[in-house]
């Protein structure tokens, strides 16, 4: 089953030689809850691995149980086939019944929220405000039934909250077509850029404006399936959208 | 000097091994005219490469002049430096004045838009409208004067269309700080999805409101620079987001 770090965890994530960044180190973090709220904010995020020596990057959606973050897709898809699948699913043997470790796919999980555009009266210090999350980490394929059923669940979550208990569960034909890869949130680093423009002291005189156009994040109204029951009305959790 | 697709180029991206995708075949498109739109709509992509045998996912800065994505960093920044750069500035030497071709860095370069949620009645059919594009391809250091100016106006363009002609151009020393690499338009390949949730046909009756919430992209008032002269006004290129 998955968990959420004991409470006897540290609330930072431990440094390492790849979380560590060359430039603006001063923007990188290591703090657990906010890595949490980066993450829970967003919507998608994206998966970079190895494939054939050359680096691949696809949008997908996710969703985080604790420690754990949990990726889905089709037993087809290639980086969830890469990740090791049940025997016989892929051309990679991984983890079976038999409890054997799936060799895993390295990858790196990467999740940005623009926040604002930041102009400066230079053009070299414009810049975004931003929060980006990377986790660096072996994904390993998720065979344990439970724990698919509570992984698939985070994800709806992830989407809409509330929306698990309003929606059909997956039947076993469903979970059958779906693989779930499970990444750890061990080796984690956060970056933040926040606040106003930093100008060269010369060019603070110069006729520009200068400041931050914050980004917000809107919905517009719901629109209703062409076949939805007109008896069916719009749920409380997506009117505080 | 950087130059757009001649007229006579196909109007549609030539589909490669890598960029036909296993699963969902018929959401890629390969049309240079939306792959363009999706790019240029997009703050920030996220940047794939390979370090050490692993993938790296970075959320940058992008700009765009015809076929070709311009990415800017310091010149200390580890894929900068990857893709080879001026000689003697990095662990890796590049092109020179001599004009040697530099290595390159295999990168994989992605922008995604998410769109709308996407409720269906079954957990599992649950989505997201969304338009990406994906780019795949050797990034190399530019080194040409006046293509890199070229560049870091499209980068500062590509945030605010009109701000390059509206800030100090960068100096020398600025110049001297800041890498350019150029990753062309060659292996690319973009997918939508869109419109409202597809159900299995027992599920439409179950009583689970199902649609789309459009996400809308907003902006909050501009905030000006604490350090802003007052008598400078907002400029109209700002008032039109």
């Amino acid at each position: 089953m998955p968990e959420t770090a004991p409470p006897s965890a540290s609330p930072v994530y431990r440094p390492t030689a790849r979380t560590v960044p060359t430039r603006s180190k001063e923007r990188a973090v290591y703090d657990r809850d906010l890595v949490h709220a980066i993450l829970d904010e967003a919507y998608i995020c994206h998966l970079g691995f190895v494939r054939e020596g050359a680096p691949v990057v696809l949008p997908t959606l996710y969703g985080r149980v604790g420690e754990r973050l949990y990726v889905h897709g089709s037993t087809g898809s290639r980086p969830l086939r890469m990740a090791g699948g049940p025997r016989g699913a892929g051309e990679q043997a991984g983890a079976g019944s038999d409890g054997t470790e799936a060799p895993g796919l390295a990858v790196c999980l990467t999740v940005t929220h623009v926040d604002g555009l930041v102009l400066a009266r230079s053009a070299f210090h414009h810049s975004i405000n931003y929060r980006s999350v990377v986790v660096h980490g072996i994904a390993r394929q998720v065979t344990d039934a439970e724990e698919r059923r509570v992984a698939l669940d985070a994800i709806v979550e992830h989407v809409v909250p509330g929306r698990s208990y309003d929606s059909r569960p997956a039947n076993d034909r469903e979970l059958a077509a779906t693989a779930v890869i499970r990444l750890d949130l061990d080796e984690v680093s956060a970056k933040v850029r926040a606040g106003g423009p930093i100008d060269e002291p010369e060019d603070v005189g110069l006729p520009h404006w200068a400041g931050v156009v914050p980004l917000a994040r809107g919905y517009d109204a719901p629109v209703p399936a062409d076949d939805l029951d007109p008896t069916v009305v719009l749920p409380d959790y997506l009117s505080v959208l």
